[in-house]
């Protein structure tokens, strides 16, 4: 078993950044992950606009994966997220959904009890979940920073990316050099006051290699369905970006035409916000395993 | 028990419409519904350009429910579809969510049998819903073509519209005006190639008035959840429409200030994709029944 510290973080996913630790396929290790104010918040006294902003939004790692090249995938089994005792939300006018009606900036430190989070009376059942999670990207992509998803993974913050679900990311360059963080002890989707109740956690991942099958976007397998998550700079280019290859991997699956697989998308799969509060927009194509199962979706990729 | 026959259709929704039948509160009514394409289309080799484009999109109706006035709201509850034994799914270059990509138009007459629909040698379970369903509009809203959704209803092809499930619709005049059609057998969130799997319908609906609350825009209650369904001529401003009125009544019923109600929103409300193919975008604000119930939020509204 291996162990990342929480001291060893990354501000973007970078291609050729370097590897704090290498593991072999099929490693297990935890992740020391902050959340997204690195603890800066601790209080409901304290402001935003104060704390160090180049704090913001780190993810613990890269770990190096041998074996791992570029066309293959990173599988990641969520093994477990512990989160702390307490997390932190907050409302910030500009940012969110609803920019311009947010009038007041206001910190909520929120103490979780027993399972559920304590908000305004209400006891509210804890759904821990990672916003943060990727690999290096492709080189001609360049630097993307933490806040920031897209086909390496990133910031997604998507509610379902929970213990017990698995990951692939397409690998761009050996070793994959995968790192999380910024972890949502709840989130509704789409994120839309630009917060959840932001926590440091300890996250335990399985991390091993699908050789030769060359992914564009991050998928995400749950018990019943399989998720192609996929970012744009808004959610209709966020949503044309996810379905484009779930179409594709419907029509080469079954044999069938372009648009017959499109008619078939369309009577059965879900396109579902993930968040509207980041630099680009996430969306997933969600494909119910009862249309196609995950290993056939994978096994169109090539 | 009422029945109004498919041949009584309007093609808008329009204020002042003329109706079919008066009912008291609380009656039950059943509403025979044409598929989108009025039945024009019964084989696949059906050419969608060459049908009447002045039969597409009806909604049987309208009923004048007495004791609605404006101001109040009528309350649907959805007792039963029954659809037809076979539907239609259709693409047609140009139009749904990705309008470049679709190259060929077809047709697709699917097969419903034993509860299942039978395409591409899948049997896909069906979950019958109902597409076009709302009352008149504001005046000042004018005349609302029946392909498109709004305030009043219309055109949401809202996946959750279905049997067991409770609609409220803001009523804009004496009597409200009720009128559906436009039923699917089954349809994915977004309804991303253009139509979900079109078909006639027998749908059972009981009537109500609920005196003195005037809402904004059609409230769903489902088992667990109560969901405003609000349109925009994108999906941000969808999101933003139906997550105003949410945080707002949350504020409301909790008597907290909007913030801690937006916070209290971006934990626990899902935004999610109704359709992306309409005139105007769908979305619905999901509100868990654990943070506040229906007749809490009906309750905030004066």
């Amino acid at each position: 078993m291996y162990k990342v510290s929480g001291k060893d973080v990354i501000y973007s996913f970078s291609p050729g950044m370097k590897p704090v630790l290498e593991v072999e396929d099929g490693a297990i290790v935890i992740f020391e992950s902050n959340d997204c104010f690195t603890q800066q918040v601790r209080s409901n006294d304290d402001v935003l606009n104060e704390i160090d902003h180049d704090l913001l939004n780190p993810a613990t790692g890269p770990v190096y994966v041998k074996g791992a090249e570029a066309g293959d995938l990173l599988k990641v089994d969520i093994l477990a997220i512990d989160v702390a005792d307490q997390g932190v939300a907050a409302v910030v006018p500009g940012e969110g959904s609803l920019p311009q009606d947010a009038k007041e900036a206001i910190v909520r430190v929120i103490p979780i009890v027993d399972g559920t989070a304590r908000y305004l009376g209400l006891n509210l059942p804890i759904k821990p979940m990672i916003g943060v999670i990727g690999v290096a990207p492709l080189a001609e992509e360049g630097e993307c920073s933490t806040d920031t998803p897209w086909k390496h993974g990133g910031n997604m913050d998507t509610n379902d990316i929970r213990k017990g679900r698995t990951l692939y990311f397409p690998v761009a360059e050996a070793g994959a050099l995968f790192a999380l963080g910024d972890c949502h002890a709840l989130m509704g989707d789409g994120e839309v006051c630009f917060t959840g109740l932001e926590v440091p956690a300890k996250v335990t991942v399985r991390l091993s290699v699908v050789k030769g099958r060359k992914g564009e976007w991050p998928i995400l397998e749950t018990e019943d369905e399989t998720m192609i998550l996929a970012s744009g700079k808004d959610l209709e280019e966020a949503l044309q970006n996810g379905l484009r290859p779930a179409v594709s991997a419907m029509a080469k699956a079954l044999g069938v035409s372009w648009e017959e697989a499109y008619i078939l998308a369309s009577l059965t799969v879900d396109m579902r916000i993930s968040q509207v509060v980041d630099p680009m927009k996430t969306v997933r194509a969600v494909i119910p395993k009862t249309v196609l199962t995950t290993a056939q979706i994978i096994n169109t990729f090539s």
